[in-house]
């Protein structure tokens, strides 16, 4: 392969020299730290620029939204390979990331391209009506979920989402995103036969969106979260350990059912 | 082994019930989404308690401080998995946190040790110098390094370093351990031969620990900005692929040596 | 969630107690350790069932056939880890692993669905030609690639892809799937207007299909192949570290184009 | 850093050109493929040599004797992990190969460097029962736990572990590092007090060491080993679902004990 002759090897996030420390344009330590919150420097990294204070209060209402929710499977995992692995901090939360899953991590960015789908529509002309029903029709016909509504434990509107909403209306970026995403909710019980409130899976790409966070980064956001939520956990399980506690129950709650050697019994934990 | 007998199988970092997610008994929406930023969760999840403004500021300058610094190790394995696995933005992440490894992540940690150590014995009564010629004299004497000092690029002053001792001094919780950094850094030239500079891995735990951050929990201070800086990445690799630019100019400098068939001629990259 | 109202929550795989470790209905200890090799227990662990002489033989194959192919993406990235964490071997191994990524193990797998659906026709009664012309126009048709099907080394037959082949012939374990690999091959360049060799992605599930190996396990054989190559890579590393090397020769080999202050020049690597 | 200043940037596993594969100086086409099992080629890998029949005969025992223990926690972290992303196989490998961790993965390379020790002291003309206890006792004064000694379930003799010696015996490998083996295994009660068995972890080193296999790459063999266990495990996963029953026993086992708003009741599961 001839590497040479490809138009562009480059990357435009950071570059230093013996001095100096260049990320998205700015000095490190010139303008930014001490200057600007993590949250602000998230932004930066993805976006080439900084956000108004109206996208920072919203990029830290999901954040804060999502980080968090108890014994999740994740966590889970995460707790279990710590005490697997007691001196590998990183090995811990390396696994309760790939815990998380695409079932969990996927969902907003589904949500997300869900109502980009129909917003493309109304973009070129479609009333929002029309351009919901034939993206969940498009949805439906092909055996797809409809990202983004729906919550096992909340089975009303999932406190977060109202929350987000609240959030963006109060800041002036609830916009086409934020309008679709309830319009969906209107539109579900007819088209497929049952209520499905919103949960924070839709609600987050909706305001995320809106306030102008690039759509192909929308994982990123629950990524981040989960791994705040991960390290509190982490740092628990090193003064209060759970992670055996949990193999133990997970493993005395499954039965062998295979074949096995005469009079053997095996030992229940 | 007997579970149920054992005396405290708990959590406290979360609880939910249909309608409300409870997060260090805080309720999550009620309280927390809008109207705290995502470094003040960090630390109400870590810590149990809500951070200071200046707390806040500190926790918010080191997160900044270390969330990118180019095309490190840990990035182009970040970006090669995803070159490899597209779907998987969460495999991606994963690997890319394994390749900070020790190395990275667990210089701030050592140096929180260290300092720790040193301000142990003040606090028994030492005279600082005292304690930190003692301190340093055990590390020689079990061939350790002294963390926290030294940068292969950064040769005098880490620039990050002195910036994050300036925003300790001007929201005052520049204390101790700033102090020990210091006198540390002044001490080597005669106690190991030369000079050694503070570098950013001494800075972040210094002043980490003179705002009351958990001493357990600096590892994650650099895992969650260095996933921000991942994430950054993993988007750029989306739109700018370089993950194969990677591994073929890696595969390029490395010869074969070993044994060949006859007339056997590899094939260079 | 009322866990024991549910039908079924058992594993068939082991079992064991103070005395005995079962493994899939076998003594461990007393039929299997010194008495089959690692092969044989593999597909156990599988499949339930020991497999024949000629089925060992093929899984062997392809095992050996696709555990080593040098300096490749997963190879680096696993190297790179290391060196970054060299305490930590299985978190090498684990970013080896997902460095991987679907490109490279997924490769078996759907070829050997593509070869299923192409069987099912033929099962169902329709002739051969027709069958793989019909699910060929049905991959184009989606956008799908053909896969098992070129590669960018090997331009003309992959020489592990023949020797699959002819492995299978020897202990009579050839069939319908590598009837199937092979008239494909043969259809290729009409329905899509070039040739493309059958490389050993494609002849791997093949000749494993033939021999009775599961269809949903597929994956595991490149996984665990890949594994083994791993392994040798990292002990190779701890002895000739060539992780830094790699990461310095990428870094070198990528240039900044975003944004600087003035008078700012990077540091080439 | 100038690279290309470097003595050396080589490396000796594998190399290729259009036709031909080489792995370890072999063509793996005419001379692998088909001719050797898969353990062969493990230890080929590894050792830059084809291993004896006994050779072969070992590493098979000690793979076998590994790679699969029920329901343990790496287990249960891989399954969930599965249950998380269903298409991200590698991902659900690679966490449970995370939780595997140091405490099982690292047992047996800590017993081969202990054996190791002693048997270095024996080399310099120790006789064996001085240098056992020498080493032990220098572990001991370090604090550092015996390894390879006791079992929580297995409180006799670890069947394997006999059974790996008898193998040892059989094929005439059985040496200097098995007699240590059970040389420290006679001596522990005085020396600490209490009789503890020899397990797996230390008859796996034990046996490879006498069989020539490198020091270096002992945590190898059980990585490679679980490896094939977690794909049987993933595998059954896919059509015997009991990833999410281990998360929501989990989850049940765990109390909340942190504060909460007035009148809150967490669900529980």
């Amino acid at each position: 392969m001839k590497i040479g002759s490809q138009a562009h090897h480059s990357s435009a996030i950071s570059a230093s020299n013996e001095s100096t420390i260049v990320v998205r344009g700015r000095d490190l330590t010139q303008e930014l730290i001490g200057k600007i919150s993590f949250t602000d420097h998230f932004w930066l990294l993805l976006a080439g620029a900084m956000p108004t204070a109206a996208q920072r209060r919203i990029l830290d209402a999901t954040l804060v939204a999502i980080a968090e929710h108890g014994l999740v499977p994740s966590v889970q995992v995460s707790r279990m390979t710590l005490a697997a692995a007691p001196e590998a901090l990183q090995g811990a939360v390396a696994a309760g990331i790939l815990g998380c899953g695409s079932v969990v991590l996927g969902s907003s960015e589904a949500a997300g391209h869900f109502y980009a789908a129909i917003a493309a529509q109304i973009a070129a002309g479609a009333a929002p009506t029309q351009a919901a029903q034939s993206v969940i029709l498009d949805y439906r016909a092909g055996r797809r979920p409809i990202p983004g509504y729906g919550h096992p434990l909340h089975k009303g509107l999932d406190p977060r989402a109202g929350r987000l909403f609240a959030v963006a209306a109060e800041v002036g970026l609830a916009g086409t995103h934020v309008d679709i995403a309830q319009l969906v909710e209107r539109l579900l019980p007819d088209l497929i036969g049952k209520p499905l409130a919103l949960n924070v899976s839709g609600a987050i790409p909706a305001v995320l969106l809106d306030a102008g966070y690039p759509l192909g980064a929308l994982k990123g956001v629950p990524i981040l979260a989960r791994t705040a939520g991960l390290i509190a956990h982490l740092l628990e399980e090193q003064v209060r350990p759970i992670g055996f506690v949990l193999s133990h129950v997970g493993a005395a709650a499954i039965d062998y059912d295979g074949d096995a050697p005469p009079d053997f019994e095996p030992t229940r934990e």
